[in-house]
């Protein structure tokens, strides 16, 4: 125990310690572009935080192609251009659009009666005003469900649970997600009315975790127009563990659940993605692309997820700027319409695909530390990767092997097969909070907040005046 | 910090010595009645955790007066006969009864239009479905809003805030509770058209604190058929917190919201207090009166409000027959109608005040450690308080000089001035869930809900054993 203790000691010395150092190196030179920035942003940036709490406090919730999301971007638009970036424009793209609708409930009917807590999963078919009432079959993981026998769950709920661990990494959300992506699809081929998960999350609160859930044809195809999905809720997680004692006490006594659940769809909207630069000295190099979202889903004022990381890329970029104008064009994308199928990623992607891109990376997983820096050009370049590394070290950040594969909205990035950052956050207690009502601004710790925006800074200020090419092709 | 983390190892160790050494005192004879029945309670129990889990899962929310709260009622009565106590009875009483509707909603709709998470006070009234929309006005406690000059708001929404910190004696429940017990009452005073608070709380969740709110008349009365009360409803913390944010941005502009609550009165309805005995060996002596309540409000399940209180209270009347049985006989008094005006407590005064009680004790803050034994009879019993305090000493129960004043259901022990006992619970994270829809039974530590059985137990091994008069008298 006093070992631990010790190391824990040390460790909380370290993390401030490195600050100290960096502010003066040997000779009294910075060793890296934008380096004094960067410690300041760990001491003093106030520019992510009031991104963030802005667009949570003035806009709220903003689903994807509704007017709600629209004001987003207004207000984005007038965040970016109040602090001096250029060529700031909203670019629209349009999308097959689902809102919640307003009523979200279940309640057991027999033999415990008694509500519970739900809300929707993202492309939920309605039940009607009226709701739809039958038996419960619970499956204790998606593998059982795939088990069950063609036509078994005729006339029934399905109920789809999981266990799910939190993790550093957030590799659990692969393991656990798979009862909301698709097992509504797979309840709904076996004959199931409706399905209900036990939330893909971590936390012990009455506030579901929704997310998209995609339904099939027989050929595998997902598009809208042909697809029949059924109603899909999820509850919370003390909902659902509260259902799964029910089965241990109900005996043979079949469980009923009356659910109402009124989603709609409301055809083509606009959606947009909003764009911003600060403009390089040599604007023939391809151009720093810091990427986020700016949509969240209807529940809550998406703080974490990802007001915070619209905050982090764009106050990088105004302290790189402090800095020197840099030779490279920086620009931010607050992608529109990510969290129901990645549309503004997909977007972006078309509209720009001809204009190289030197390198890109998103901030996409709440606002803890950065705890791990990956690249994909370890192998290509390691002159820079080992530079890049070494830069963030002072702010706890480790090297590492795993080829970086970049977050959902830098698909031109994939798509252009071109340089591709990975700056992982620590994902504890992301899962506490993934798509809840619970992601207001009260979650967001200021002090791993500038964390973020020190290392994004110093990243941002080595690549944005980088001259060779990035990928070291 | 090196001394603290010393004193905390210590602590630890402490917490698990003394019970291996209470298992065999010097000479191998148990010096307290039911001295290894406590002990055995600390490391096996089960009783409380099955009652609470039982109810919880079986019956769920039990509003006051409604039929939720009578299958709670028939739970109870059948859980307590299945365990052999003897006299078991529900003891109905009428009662005027508020039921909570069924939509609760509130949004800003101008300057920041967002919708915020809110549910009803008790006793408020309804804004009819279609809502009211007006300006808010922010008091920052209940003293600015004494000091509104009459008249000033008139048409307005009122919102009160407050700023209450966690704290182990509950005592900032006192300090921070007129917001939400009389805030809605001034205003309406003032002219107000509605009310709506920060929750009375600790947490930081999307879950909004009810709990009753009082009307008066001009005259100080507060008599339901006369009163008019207004629509009154509790903000979730982080809700809170951004409206109070919106003030900080807005400016000169006003903030103006909608709110929907629709909240019925059901007139005189039925409710009742469930009773069971674990009769003694000597009727003639008063009983033991072991005290919960069995109603929750609407929106949770109530675990740590209060079923694991009737568990615990339950469990370890068990635990003493267990001994053998006692001299005097052990009540348990299940009360209803507790969380909406303690109308089952002045009941159950009413019908048995002719009926000497000897001590009365009750459990109705959550489930975590009892930390301090308070009685109102160590001047009159110094023996018998010494040797309480004494036998508890070994679960880490500190003895007091406070007076106890015992919990809200015995009132019959009040009004017939008899002997009274509080065992305090730690109160630290009690009101993170106190009335909120959070309150489940995921929240209840099994190992502190053991040693609250262990210390009641003890106590009531002690007390229904004891021949003279616990008074002292």
């Amino acid at each position: 125990m006093t070992k631990t203790l010790l190391a824990l000691s040390a460790a909380a010395l370290c993390f401030t310690m490195p600050v100290l150092a960096a502010a003066q190196v040997p000779g009294g030179v910075y060793k890296y572009p934008a380096q004094a920035e960067a410690d300041a942003a760990l001491e003093f940036d106030r520019a992510a935080w009031d991104f963030v709490e802005g667009v949570t406090t003035e806009v709220g919730p903003r689903q994807a192609g509704t007017e709600a999301e629209a004001r987003g971007r207004d207000w984005a638009v007038k965040w970016l251009k109040a602090r001096g970036f250029q060529n700031v424009a909203d670019e629209p793209f349009m999308m097959d659009t689902w809102v919640p609708g307003d009523t979200h409930k279940a309640e057991i009917t027999s033999p415990f009666p008694q509500p519970f807590v739900i809300q929707p999963l993202g492309g939920s078919a309605s039940t009607g005003p009226d709701g739809i009432e039958a038996e419960v079959v619970m499956f204790k993981t998606v593998a059982d469900l795939n088990a069950a026998p063609a036509g078994s769950l005729e006339g029934k709920i399905a109920y789809i649970s999981h266990s799910m661990t939190p993790t550093q990494d957030g590799s659990q959300y692969g393991f656990a997600g798979p009862a909301r992506w698709v097992g509504a699809g797979i309840a709904k081929n076996k004959g199931a009315i409706a399905t209900v998960i036990k939330s893909v999350g971590t936390d012990y609160h009455r506030n579901p975790h929704t997310g998209g859930t995609t339904f099939r044809n027989a050929d595998g195809s997902t598009d809208v127009g042909r697809v029949v999905p059924t109603p899909a809720g999820a509850l919370s997680l003390p909902d659902a563990a509260n259902l799964e004692r029910m089965f241990e006490r109900a005996g043979d006594r079949p469980i009923t659940m009356k659910l109402v659940l009124t989603p709609e769809r409301l055809g083509m909207t606009q959606s947009g993605n909003v764009v911003g630069e600060i403009v390089g000295t040599n604007p023939d190099l391809p151009p720093v692309l810091l990427a986020c979202h700016l949509d969240s889903w209807w529940n809550s004022p998406g703080a974490f997820d990802d007001g915070a990381g619209c905050g982090i890329a764009a106050a990088a970029a105004l302290n790189v700027q402090k800095h020197g104008q840099p030779l490279r064009t920086i620009r931010v994308l607050f992608a529109g319409a990510e969290e129901v199928g990645l549309f503004g990623s997909t977007a972006y992607s078309e509209a720009h695909i001809d204009e190289p891109i030197g390198v890109a990376y998103e901030s996409d997983f709440g606002a803890d530390r950065i705890w791990r820096f990956e690249s994909n050009f370890r192998d290509t370049n390691p002159d820079l990767h080992a530079e890049l590394a070494a830069s963030v070290a002072r702010f706890g950040v480790a090297d590492s092997t795993i080829v970086a594969r970049g977050g959902a909205d830098i698909n031109i990035a994939r798509d252009q097969k071109t340089a591709i950052i990975d700056l992982q956050q620590d994902g504890t207690r992301y899962f506490d909070l993934h798509h809840t009502p619970d992601d207001t601004l009260d979650k967001i710790d200021p002090v791993q907040l500038r964390q973020n925006v020190a290392v994004w800074t110093q990243i941002t200020g080595i690549l944005a005046n980088y001259e060779g090419s990035i990928q070291g092709d």
